[in-house]
């Protein structure tokens, strides 16, 4: 962005203190790639022994990096993340391919391990070369500056239009020993994740199985981050990653089957990934409202999900939210185009908690009013029940204002 | 609408000159229902023996009026078309249902015929009652005001948002007369016709069997309306009907098949739906740039369309385009998201007939400049190829403006 924007009026009151977790360090440096006068690289290492769970974009477009960080997977022994910002190395073809192979590398000969044990992760502008260079030619003094501190630092060098730093930190107890879940996010736009978020990465001192942690990561992704959406754009870059270091291991584990042992857990991974997609969105590019659509009496939980990303990528629904407008009419269109079962003669719908409509119409005793402060305030709510069923889903979103348009007719100048 | 808009710089010159059809009669007037001090219903009648085909929105929330005309195509009697602007009628439950039916047993009460023989559409805003009185107590005035010259002001009594009336005429010959085919339609805002339009009306001379022309529609429909959008957002409304009253029929038909005897008539009626397709695109809300989205190498006809679609529904590309930005990265994005089969690596791109990017990155001689002029002009084209099969399709849409957020914050005020 040539254009600083101001921070966004729906941000947190500011970022949170994050402890640090024994096994993991960090470090953020200004490489010059793209951005002036800001920090646009980070460097994270990780403890031998950590294991790593993620889950990706699943855009047919998918950028060097994502499909680099597949194979990491596979591998199974990480060692660092790398994230730059600005450009997203992605249709860059084998040149992209061959600056993801070197920034591994590089990143390898200071940490130790193969470079299949680099993470990469790169988000920004589609379509232009990376300039390997200037990665490879930072990352040594980012090895030098490694603590175990730097989690806001991180943070802020992976933004690209965010106005604010995103992360969040929870504590669970496994094995009767607290453990720590550290994690930060980037996005503003292009968000409605597939299967994963723009970028977004949790480190925990618990000690997890790759498999186990996977399984958790997925149930909690497909109620977090796949549940939020800015402008219905999916991303090239889309990267959630995990690592647990199990520094916070007792010396000897009792004899219990994961879903107990990881129950308290669980909920933290979930309750984090929660909060950090819910800062991604109340970052939406020009957001001045954020938005919970709860749908209800829908076939399936998927089913609901669709159903609420219907309304929550409406164009029409958003601009009506932006404009303080309740008009409810168009939450009835975007549930009808959804392609979902709904029942229009048993549709309700709430917003602000005020019933509007029941019974496929509107109830007889509303009127505007009764809603016209809540449409005016900063958070939005709106309740549908399609009437067909006991699905369940809630999707966060934003509005749609002149910002996201001063800002995306403008991103690259 | 409170404000008047201007009219969008992408309009066509004028209302074409459209000469009478034996057999269809037009009328419109003011109302009074919504709108102050224009037009806002229109009565269109059409001779006995006269057959329809008809194609409707695929929304779960569907207006009263889509249902009865659903119905009315089933009776195939038609005598007669009602068309009200500013009030959907939809989402208004047995008090709905109850206004379709009265509007139709008035109407049907002067032309003759069934209630069923009267079609019905209503465009506007979706869950407010519609004053049915008013149309009622208007219905007796337009019947005597008939006549066959009235084309221009029954496209302009349909409109909401729309700003200008939308028409087209062509002529074909079948069975060696030359027969006429005129059409007018309204859509300017919740535009992503799925298997229909907004509102759009054909009316021939040409003898057609209700089955050979609901055939012919439903393939021309999807060459066309199908291939638009503006918005990603789907009406609860969509109809669009063919009227072919059969009365330039010569008096004995030759005995050739339907594919012979109507291959012109088909070419005539595919080319008006195109270019009312279009008109309603140009008249997109706060539209300000025209894109043609030609895709080629898909798995299939299907597969291009879609892939086309994602790309025209996109906010990122629409904002691009915008701001003259040939950020042709946001089209690998749409083309990444788009659920459909694409080859990453030999995909090209091309804008403004200048190639960008070939083989999964851009081209090296490829510099911004060369497409500069393009990108500030009123009418963007953009060519993809995905390489992965023959598939082609074109696809409509405009760009994403403030405008777009000015009319829709503000839309009921």
């Amino acid at each position: 962005m040539a254009k600083k924007l101001p921070v966004s009026p729906l941000a947190p009151a500011g970022f949170p203190v994050m402890p640090a977790i024994a096994g993991v360090r960090l470090a953020a440096t200004a490489s010059g790639e793209r951005y002036a006068g800001r920090s646009d690289l980070a460097l994270i290492t990780v403890s031998p022994g950590t294991t790593v769970a993620g889950v990706f974009t699943r855009s047919a477009t998918a950028s060097a990096a994502v499909g680099w960080c597949r194979e990491a997977l596979d591998h199974g022994d990480p060692r660092a993340l790398v994230v730059n910002a600005g450009n997203a190395n992605a249709f860059t073809g084998a040149i992209g391919r061959d600056a993801v192979r070197r920034t591994a590398e590089a990143a390898a000969s200071l940490t130790g391990g193969a470079p299949e044990g680099v993470f990469i992760a790169s988000t920004g502008v589609i379509g232009e070369a990376l300039s390997v260079a200037m990665i490879e030619a930072a990352l040594p003094g980012l090895y030098a500056g490694l603590g175990g501190d730097g989690w806001e630092d991180a943070a802020r060098a992976i933004m690209t239009t965010d106005t604010y730093p995103k992360g969040c930190t929870r504590t669970a107890v496994v094995d009767g020993v607290t453990v720590t879940l550290n994690g930060f996010a980037k996005g503003s736009g292009m968000i409605a994740p597939d299967m994963a978020t723009l970028l977004a990465f949790v480190f925990t001192d618990a000690q997890v199985p790759a498999a186990v942690l996977q399984a958790m990561l997925a149930t909690a992704n497909s109620r977090s981050f796949n549940c939020i959406t800015v402008d219905s754009d999916t991303s090239t870059s889309d990267t959630l990653l995990v690592f647990a270091t199990g520094t916070a291991a007792p010396e000897q584990a009792p004899e219990t089957s994961s879903k107990t042992r990881y129950r308290n857990f669980r909920g933290a991974l979930e309750a984090l990934l929660m909060d950090l997609a819910r800062q991604v969105v109340r970052d939406g590019e020009g957001a001045q409202k954020f938005i919970t659509i709860n749908v209800s009496g829908a076939e399936s939980v998927k089913s609901a999900r669709r159903i609420g990303l219907a309304i929550g990528n409406s164009p029409l629904v958003k601009t009506a939210i932006a404009g303080a407008d309740a008009n409810w009419g168009r939450i009835v269109m975007a549930v009808g185009k959804a392609g979902e079962a709904a029942d229009r003669d048993r549709m309700a719908i709430s917003m602000g908690g005020v019933a509007i409509a029941e019974n496929g119409m509107a109830r007889a005793d509303y009127h505007e009013s009764m809603v016209a402060a809540h449409m005016r305030g900063r958070e939005i709510v709106i309740d549908v029940d399609v009437g067909v069923g006991r699905g369940r889903a809630t999707v966060w979103s934003c509005d749609l204002t002149h910002g996201y348009i001063d800002i995306n007719a403008d991103y690259r100048s």
